[in-house]
């Protein structure tokens, strides 16, 4: 057993004042010591992108007892590589990413920012959760997600996660049904850009486009459980090896 | 068999008029009718990232028979998606990322602008491949990875490759012993800041560190074979879902 409380790290991909950040602060201060690491400003669609062309910059915003609060001006991954290697003095017990303003479900883990942080902290063998509400209007209600947050975050303090594992929870907009064990749905985004001309009448695209689901009915998919109104858990592995495919690819005779 | 030549999407995250790209064009125009589609400049270290909130635009700078190039003003990905959604008659029988000044092995897959693009086109259901030299010198030598990705497209060319997998192709510098099939080495970017003063006296940070191995002497993995002379093919899966946890998981009472 913990003889202290938890420290708890906190970042996102939507910046430190998003209405998801300063929610998921306050779940996570019932629950131990928090350290807010976040981007200055929107980083959304950064992926697990870093920057190695620039130098980074911590400003300390905030230090009371039981939080501390920093922005930088890197995306969610170079949050979470600065404060780990540089600004905290001990390795956290939990790392939580969003709550992102919208879905990051099925294919859309690939592209998330949020994600990108979650992953990031998994590589350090931190216990990592991104979390995401799928209500991309500006008034959206984060009040359910706080209480998915708390539960999910809480079990991975106590369980612990295994190496190389994160979690990607979405929830959806309101009223939650309870909380489902899921897999990443397969399908991807169709239709993705708006044409649209500038002042001096040259092409430009817009990145827009919706998600084409190959899973249709499965019960077990993220985006299955979402739209029936349960929150779902997919735990997401950082090593990318295909090995089913490995014994095949082995006789390719290059 | 294909009555006509192969259709083959060029891209990477190096910039369109990096020697990396101009190679791997070169290497690709052997096997096929060649569109190159790349970021207008430097991009590295992009992984997976969108650009939702600003206009792309592309930029067509050379059209022949056999070869057209358009410069982009977007991430790897971006410039697949737009590429893809856009400005392709017809799905390219293959897409090929890079080569890549510098390794892609390791967790570095994650990071990868180039990895980015391969696992882009792998969601499009194109075989995709991302190729990197192991080299980050100003005159590297990019022929022998070209001789690699020359074989190695072929056979992708040939044998197609399997919904949702994309292949991650490093070279090693100098003379190559022959290409080995492996797994993405386990193991972390350690002491990754380089901590200094701006010119008014704060801190800031640079981005810098050594790759951390934990599998030392697996024969099998991307680090041991690029470290013993080979080049090595790894097999990268577009689904991060964790299956072998989620029976553990499930066990969690939320």
């Amino acid at each position: 057993m913990m003889n202290r409380r938890p420290l708890i790290l906190v970042t996102n991909d939507d910046g430190y004042q998003s209405k998801g950040i300063t929610s998921l602060t306050e779940a996570m201060r019932n629950l131990g010591d928090v350290i807010v690491f976040a981007p200055d400003s929107h980083r959304s669609g950064m992926s697990s992108a870093i920057s190695p062309s620039f130098p980074l910059r911590a400003r300390l915003l905030r230090k009371e007892e039981d939080l501390t609060v920093y922005a930088c001006n890197g995306t969610p991954v170079d949050c979470v590589k600065l404060a780990l290697n540089e600004f905290t003095e001990r390795k956290p017990d939990l790392l939580v990413s969003g709550i992102n303003h919208g879905s990051n479900a099925g294919i859309s883990v690939i592209y998330s920012g949020t994600m990108g942080a979650a992953i990031e902290g998994c590589i350090f063998d931190v216990p990592s959760i991104g979390f995401s509400l799928c209500d991309f209007t500006s008034d959206a209600d984060f009040s359910s997600t706080m209480e998915v947050a708390s539960k999910v975050a809480k079990k991975a303090i106590e369980e612990g996660l295994p190496k190389g594992i994160c979690l990607n929870v979405n929830v959806p907009s309101g009223a939650v049904k309870g909380i489902r064990v899921t897999t990443q749905t397969q399908g991807k985004w169709v239709n993705e850009y708006h044409r649209s001309k500038d002042g001096a009448g040259r092409d430009i695209f817009w990145l827009t486009g919706n998600f084409e689901n190959w899973e249709g009915e499965n019960e077990n998919s993220d985006e299955w459980v979402l739209a029936n109104g349960y929150a779902s858990v997919v735990p997401v592995k950082i090593d990318m090896t295909a090995y089913d495919f490995l014994p095949q690819l082995k006789e390719w005779k290059f």
